[in-house]
Formats: C-alpha cells, sequence, structure tokens
C-alpha cells in the first residue's frame, strides 16, 4: 500500500468483464469527501450474491467493478462533517444503509433506507467516488465494495461495533448472517413451537436456520440438492433434512405430508423463483407465512397462484433481514461476543485476500459455506 | 312450495350450462340429515363470484349447478344432532364454515376451515346432500348454493343472527361485505393515518373501502375504470377515485406520484393477476401490504418480480376477510344494526328473485354495486 497525497494505492480485485476470474490489481481510492469514511478492511466474506452480481443477475451492476458487500475493517480516515467515527473505530460497512432522514428510515417497521442501491442504478452521491485502476473508472457494488483493501463509505453507510469485536467472523455480520438470522426473528416473526422450513443451506439458509431455532422453533426442516450440507444442517438446529432430488414428487407435497398440511414459516434462500413457490406451496393455508431471502436474476418472475394467498398465506421479504444497520449492527456484534449465536460454524474457509478466485471455486463447487478472505 | 314427505319442491335457479341464462326450475331439496339445517332463504345477493363461477372461472365447478353464496334466511327444519340453531331463527349461510375442530379453527389467526371448499371439490359429505331437477342431480356451489328458495346447510355453514335483522340487508354479510370490510381490518389492518389504494369499486371494494375508513385511513383512492362508480365510493370515504383509462403511465406511477412513495396499503378488488401487480407495485417499499381480496380465474397466474418482496413489500390473502363465521358473522350483523356501517349504501337494486338474469345483466353493464334477490 503506497499513499499518495490523498489518494490510496491498494490491491483490490477487480471484475473487468461478467463472468470472468477476478483480477487482483492496484487501484487508487480517493480520500473521503464530506461526509464520506475511508475503511481498511481486515476481512470480506464471499456471499452468493457476488457470484450473482459478477454474473450479470442483477441490472444495476456495471463493468468493470468491484464487488464484496460483507466485510469488517478499521476507520483510516474521514471527511469532513463525519460525526460518528473516528480513525481507528471498528466498522462494519453497510450494502443497507441508514440515513436516519427518509420515509422509511423515520418508519420502525423497516430497515429499507430509501438512499439504499440494492436494485438500482448507483446513486449520484455514490457515482462522485471514483476509484481508478489503470485509467479506468471502476464501478462500485451496493456502495461499499468490500474487494479492496481500501473503500469509501457514506456516512449513513458505516456501523460502529465493538472494538474488541474479532473481524474475521463479525464481517459475516455484514451480509450472510444478518439477512437470514433477522428474517427468522424479524420478518417472519418465528413463535415458540412453530415448524419452519428453510429452502438453501448456504450462509444465509443457515442463518435463518439459527434464527428459527434462537427464536424456540420446535421443527426446523432444511431442504436443499447438496445432501454434504445436511450435517452443519443438523447441527445448527435443523430437525430433519430432505434433498428434492430423493422424492418423485414436488418437494411441497413432501413437506406438507412431514408435516400435516404444511409449516407454519417457509424461507426461500437460494434465488430461485420456482423455488419460491414450492416454499410458498410448503406453508399451511390459513397461517403460513413465507419470506423471500434469496435474490433471484432479475429477470426472472414467480408464475404466482394468487388462491395460494387468498387461501390465507402471507409472502414476504427484506433485504438485510430487516435490520436497521447503524442502530442493529453494532448490538448483532455484542451478541455474537456473548454467544447468543455463534458465527464460528458458518466459516469453513479462510483465505488471504489474493486467493479469491478459489474462494469463489469452493462456493460453486458447493464446498464451502462462508470463505472469509483476510487482508 | 309444496311439501311432499320430508323433501321440499321449490323455486331455484339452475345453471344448466356454463355461462347460460339462469332457469328458474321446480328443484327437490331432501329434508335435512344429522348436523344438517334446512334454511328458508329470504334475500340473496348477487356477487361478482357468481359471474364468475357461471362463466367456469373455478376449477371445483361443475354444471348443472345452483349458484349463489350471499344470503340470509330462517331456518325451517333441523336434523339431529343440531344444537346452535332452531326453525324460525333467523341466520346467515357461511360458504366459508367453521367447524370448530381443524388445525386453523382452532388457531385464532385463521378464519380458513380445512373443510371450506371454496378451491377444491365438494366434500363427501356436501355430496350426499342431493337437489334434483327434472330427475337429475344438481351441484352445489360453496356448500351451500343460495339461489334457491330452500337449502341445506350443514350445521358448520350456518351462523344464527339477531331475530331482528333485516333479511334484506344483511345478506350482504354472508359474502360481499364481510370479505371486503375483514380484507381492511383484520388482513391489512389498516392503521390510523395511513393511506389506501382500492382497485375495483364493486361491492367488495366499496366494502374495503368502509374499512379502511373504520379504521382511521386518512387517504383512501380508489381506482376504476367505471367511473360513475366514483360518485358512490366518494359518498362511502374515498378521498381520491382514479381511472386507469385517463391516464398514460401504468396506474402504480400515478399512485406512487399521488402519495409520494406509494401506500400503506393496496386492496386487489377486481380478480384480475394484472391488477394484483399493479395494486402491489402501488404499494411503499419497506411497509406497504398488499391484500389480495379478488379471485381470478383459476388458470391465471401472477408475473411477480420477487424484488417487490424482497424490498419490504408484504403480499396476503384470505377468504370471506377473515372473519371466523359462526362466532363473528353475529357480531357484523348486530354492528350493522347499531349503525357502525351502513349496508344500505351498497344496496342498488332490489329485485323479486324470478329477475336473476335482469339482476346479472345489471352487475355485467356495471350498472349496480349489489342487487338483492328477494324470494
Amino acid at each position: 500500500m503506497e499513499t499518495t497525497g490523498k489518494v490510496i494505492k491498494c490491491r483490490a480485485a477487480i471484475s473487468w468483464e461478467t463472468g470472468k476470474p477476478f483480477s487482483i490489481e492496484e487501484v487508487e481510492v480517493p480520500a473521503p469527501k464530506a461526509h464520506e469514511i475511508r475503511v481498511k478492511i481486515a476481512a470480506t466474506g464471499i456471499c452468493g450474491t457476488d457470484e450473482h452480481a459478477l454474473h450479470g443477475y442483477f441490472s444495476n451492476i456495471e463493468f468493470p467493478i468491484i464487488l464484496g458487500h460483507e466485510a469488517a475493517g478499521i476507520v483510516e480516515s474521514v471527511g469532513e462533517g463525519v460525526t460518528s467515527v473516528k480513525p481507528g473505530d471498528k466498522v462494519i460497512p453497510l450494502f443497507m444503509p441508514q440515513c436516519g432522514e427518509c420515509v422509511c428510515c423515520q418508519n420502525p417497521n423497516t430497515n429499507l433506507c430509501l438512499n439504499y442501491s440494492a436494485d438500482k442504478p448507483r446513486s449520484p452521491e455514490d457515482k462522485k467516488i471514483t476509484f481508478t485502476c489503470k485509467g479506468k473508472q471502476i464501478h462500485r457494488m451496493a456502495s461499499i465494495s468490500t474487494f479492496s483493501e481500501y473503500t469509501i463509505l457514506q456516512e449513513s453507510a458505516c456501523a460502529k461495533i465493538d472494538a474488541k469485536a474479532p473481524l474475521d467472523k463479525v464481517c459475516l455480520i455484514g451480509c450472510g448472517f444478518s439477512t437470514g438470522y433477522g428474517s427468522a426473528v424479524n420478518i417472519a416473526k418465528v413463535q415458540p413451537g412453530s415448524t419452519c422450513a428453510v429452502f438453501g443451506l448456504g450462509g444465509v439458509g443457515l442463518s435463518v436456520l439459527i434464527g428459527c431455532k434462537v427464536a424456540g422453533a420446535a421443527r426446523i426442516i432444511g431442504v436443499d440438492i447438496n445432501k454434504t450440507k445436511f450435517a452443519k444442517a443438523k447441527e445448527l438446529g435443523a430437525t430433519d433434512c430432505i434433498s428434492p432430488q430423493d422424492n418423485d414428487k414436488p418437494i411441497h407435497e413432501v413437506l406438507t405430508e412431514m408435516t400435516n398440511g404444511g409449516v407454519h414459516y417457509s424461507f426461500e434462500c437460494i434465488g430461485q423463483t420456482d423455488s419460491m413457490i414450492e416454499a410458498l406451496k410448503s406453508s399451511h393455508s390459513g397461517y403460513g407465512t413465507t419470506v423471500i431471502v434469496g435474490v433471484a436474476p432479475f429477470t426472472d418472475k414467480m408464475a404466482l397462484d394468487p388462491m395460494l394467498l387468498t387461501t390465507g398465506r402471507t409472502l414476504k421479504g427484506a433485504l438485510f433481514g430487516g435490520w436497521k444497520g447503524k442502530t442493529c449492527v453494532p448490538k448483532l456484534v455484542s451478541d455474537s461476543m456473548a454467544k447468543k449465536f455463534n458465527l464460528d460454524k458458518l466459516v469453513t474457509h479462510t483465505l488471504p485476500f489474493e486467493k479469491i478466485n478459489e474462494g469463489f471455486e469452493l462456493l460453486r463447487a458447493g464446498k464451502s459455506i462462508r470463505t472469509i478472505l483476510i487482508f
């Protein structure tokens, strides 16, 4: 790393083109302007959403880009007017910001800050932040781009956390863990004694499972075609695990029979519209709730029979598990340090940042739950 | 009407074939068996769902059939073991029964009795009830078939109501009013000060509107292509009424602009999957709730972008507005008699039963809200 004036030159993983391997390059990261924070990333997780973004699933991803959105780091410097953190503070970048001022931030029932950029073009503020590499301007993912040794955050997208937090673990609170756990406890509001089905047993699905267990679910059924994930799911609280490939009939029929009519709560953590319909059909008529956690390719639509709803089911979703980031992330970090839940179980691989392509191969092969890249 | 032994011969409107006019015929209605009640229908409303059933929108409708499912009447006789009513009691037939014993009846959060037949084949119990006409067996709608001077109800599908209730008005509580009103107060749980949009200003939509107003909504926007319905909607509490045909852009964009980002609650009361998507898009990201009230043709699917949910919207539905019939219908009748809401406003036409085809023509022409047929 070399500091030139206020610009930092550092390593980053550039995605030059859709679907191509990451290229570790030297990039220039500008100094933080007013209300911006420059953070040295310590650890960043590899999330399925990065893989989806790399393959062009989302309309708002432009190449070349620095992906990555699940991380933890330390504040390097701050721009004018920043009051919530100072250099040296440990922080988690927030792909779902909390501006505190929009109609959603002022509503206690949602975490969806209207300044988020998860499914829309980069904001004008974000476009002013210009990373460059080999003379080319590099786009950013979700206004945070954590596959870079240094990155710039707007103050609304930066949560200060406990100074003793282990960054190589709590980075998971930046996306996967919080998204899954919150989908169970905040969005579905899983009740004690209930029955749950979790479709997809990756990092997010397992975090849903942790949330269901913490909430007191009596029965938690994991669903995945990759049966190597069943042991971990059972370790984390799944009472049953089933594979669609082991059954001749649609998996919702299997679940309906297993549960005498359907589950109280089902969660789709894959990002496939067909699985979303299966999850909905798996929930009990009259009172079942299905939470869409996975993010599907932006052109895909669910072919939804409205009678599934009219017969009393609820379908909902959220980003980042319903947590208001600046308010709730520090508490989630404290809860993890107090062992309310165990993030260690989700981390299957830890690799140096340079091995990012190896980390993605593990994901594609279904061999990892979460791989953490360390700078 | 002629009583032969225990069989009653009486008038009924037979639908011999899909889409054909009703034919007033003499039918034989059997005596009530154990746990059955024979009711003399006093008044029955014409609901859009009857029109949809006539045109084959639902998979469980078989011809020839006696349609009709929104009515009020007087108990004529009861079968063995019936304890909740006696001859002479005023009652409302329930297309959504309340058996009291199924897992849903025992759940306070749903009214969906698992013995309902709204979207599935007639139950074995219902099939034992054999109406005949000209030697042919006649099918029944939703286990109640109220387009008949006499009908048979299972005890779980019969709500006893106040002896002073005006049957020619409270018949609306048998379907349209309760479905709409309950969708607002039970399913959406409309909050004081909120903004609502109601798609479709027929009897059900206007009843949603009444529910939104009773719940204290600050702004209620009616949406219909039939602008002759706007005056009534405004009389019942709509603050604005708009027609998609007056606008060049999709109606959700118009609503989003009118409400600074979307409504708190939207209701689809038409039964069109495209309108359901428009209603969902009209709700605000983060906290909007859309209730599917209308029933679409059974082959139609919503083409749903799951990102609409992931960005924090909720999509749900219910039949009969979430009311447990035997428990809640008597209370709704009392509330109407106490003028908590005014059913009179929904009744635009009252006709003798024989003029049933005229009543359906009024519906098709968009000239009626509710037509009540009197025996």
